[in-house]
Order: C-alpha cells, then structure tokens, then sequence
C-alpha cells in the first residue's frame, strides 16, 4: 500500500531503542515533511557515523580521531579520572560542567553472570593510565548495583596494586534533589542514613 | 567533547516529531551499536525517500510511481472512495483490512482561520474523479473537529453539484470500544445518544 522506500525507513526506525511500530510509523512519515536538504543532512551524517566513528586510544570515549577532544585537551587536569561505563555518561557531567579532570571510559561493566569478566571491559588502558601518569585520584561514577559495585571493587584493589597512594573514590549515594520521600527505595534511604551529614 | 558527526546526528533527530533533546541523544547514541550494513541501509532509505518520493496522480496518496499501488489495483472496487486527510490514515485502514475501495488524500483540511481554502487541499482531483468514473459512494474518514467538519460540508456540496445521486457519508461518531465511560468528553456523548441504535 505505501511505497518499499517508506517501509524500509519504517523498520530502520524500529531498530532504535524505545521506538515502536506506530512512533516508527509517524517518524518515518514526518521525514516526508523534510526538504531534500534536510535529508541529504539526516542521510549524510548517519553514512558519516559510519564511516568515521573510533574509539579514544586512551580513554575510550567515541571519537572521530586517534585521540578524543577531552584527551588532547591540555587545559584540563590530567591528575583526576573520572570512570563512567558508557561514553554517552561523559555527557552528564560535561552538561554541569564543573568536572575539569580526563574520563574512562569502561565500555561495560564486570558481570560474571553475563560472562563479562575483567578482559572484557576497557580495563587494562586504565591501569596503564595510572602507571604511566601522574594520576592522583580515580572517581567512580558506575551505576549503584551489584555489577558496579563489583567492577568498583575489583578496580580499586587493582589500582591500590599499581600505585601506592592513589586515591580512590565514588559518587555520594543518597536522597536526590527534589525527590518525594515517599518513593525513595529502602535500600537508598538506609544508605542516606548511613552516610549522613552532619551539621554542626 | 563529542565528534562533530556526532553532534549533527543528535541535531537531525531532534528535527522529528515528539523527540527531545534527551531521546535524540540516546538514539544518535544507539547508532554507534548499528552494524555497517545496518548503517547503510538506514541512510540510503533517508536518501531513497529523498529522491524518489512522489505522490499519486490519482489519489494524492505518497508512491514511488505516478500512480500508487492502491490505485492501480484492479481488483478494488472502484466505486466506493474513502477521504482522508493524511496519507497516513490509509495505513490505518489498511491494516483493518475491510475496505476494499480506492481512497482519496487531501492533504489537508478547509480551514479558514489558517487561510487554508478549497484551493490549497487536493480536492480538485477529486472531483474530476467524480466526474471521470462511476463513482457511487464517497464515505468521509476526517477527524471530528471544526475543519473536518467544514470541509465534510463543502464537498458534500460540491459532489452532489457534479453527481447527482452519489452518496455522501461519514464514519460513525460514538463512544469507542473498550472506553471507560468515565472519560468521553460530553459532545462525543451527546452525539452517541443522538444517534443511539435500536435494538428492537
């Protein structure tokens, strides 16, 4: 009823996270609104994504070179790194805007359920990170579960292994900002208990 | 701190309908999981649609041909025309699958206050369609607002001016199944008992 070229679209909409056949259905049909020019855009940079997308020989991160903007940004402090799992975490705290040391990227987190042990991760760059600079401290920013608290764990002795007097640290856990006290997990509220402040 | 590609991609996505900031980023980011192969096909269809997107001659619906495949198939029955406002409504119709006549698309509706007139909606071909075959029914499928309403009332004149016995209708107006009664707005309920259906 529609033309093969709309139905191809429409599946390739559908390959993305979160899209289903209507919301696939409805972009696909808004692209019939762009101009050509929008679409040789919308075309061309997929194509370029494709074609020119590498990872960070230090870091990790996705780049379009050998090495990614924040690496070779000379300005920033090279003696704190701060550890996400994906890339697209770098975005959060680049948004703030107040953190001005290097990243690493992990590119997975350690699962031994999943098979996903320490060799499977961007891991052993880190340690030579370590090695070969003069890095004074190592933030983790991995998610609050099992698998990162185990890739935390198994990070920090690894790094204690290598240099003596690294500091080691993770995000504060605890009540976010503007959240309803009702619908606070338990185990977040225990921990906030725990880690409390005090005031005097 | 992202590759320039990168951010472009983020810019086409944040172009289409209902997708922000936050979800044009997190799908420029699941294409970085795309194989090459799944890359290509995405950004040769964006280029496909481009360049060989037209609209039917006949119906106005969206077609790679001068007429679309709706039109050209013989075995629908040619005397019963369904309107619609989008060439996307026909999907809906076509996926219930019980319409077996020809459609017409508008791409658009009369609407006054947006100086949008008979002129600039696909209806002269409609017409002509009128006059040219053996039309014997056109059903009306536009939305139940203002503008439906109007251009509804406008055609209906004009078609009954080129044809003298064809039938005019429109699709049911009533309380949709599976609805809870609670939340149909009044009008929708007025009309529903206006044109309550006997069961005697």
């Amino acid at each position: 009823m529609f033309p093969n070229n709309l139905k191809k679209m429409i599946d390739c909409f559908k390959k993305l996270p979160g899209i289903g056949e209507k919301t696939a259905e409805r972009l696909a049909f808004s692209l019939l609104d762009f101009n050509k020019e929008q679409l040789t855009i919308f075309s061309e940079s997929i194509a370029d994504i494709r074609d020119n997308i590498c990872y960070c020989n230090v870091c990790g991160n996705i780049s379009d070179s050998e090495v990614c903007t924040i690496c070779s940004n000379s300005t920033r402090d090279d003696s704190v790194v701060l550890v996400v799992e994906k890339a697209k975490d770098i975005l959060l705290f680049e948004k703030i805007g107040v953190f001005k040391g290097k990243y690493h990227v992990l590119n997975g987190l350690i699962s031994p359920i999943d098979n996903i042990g320490p060799n499977d991760i961007n891991l052993n760059s880190l340690i030579q990170r370590v090695k070969e600079n003069n890095i004074k401290e190592v933030i983790f920013a991995l998610k609050p579960s099992i698998e990162g608290e185990t890739t935390l764990q198994y990070i920090k002795k690894l790094l204690h292994s290598v240099s003596g007097d690294i500091k080691v640290s993770k995000l504060a856990t605890g009540v976010p900002i503007g959240a309803d006290m009702e619908y606070i997990d338990s185990l977040t509220l225990e921990l906030a208990i725990d880690e409390r402040k005090s005031l005097n």
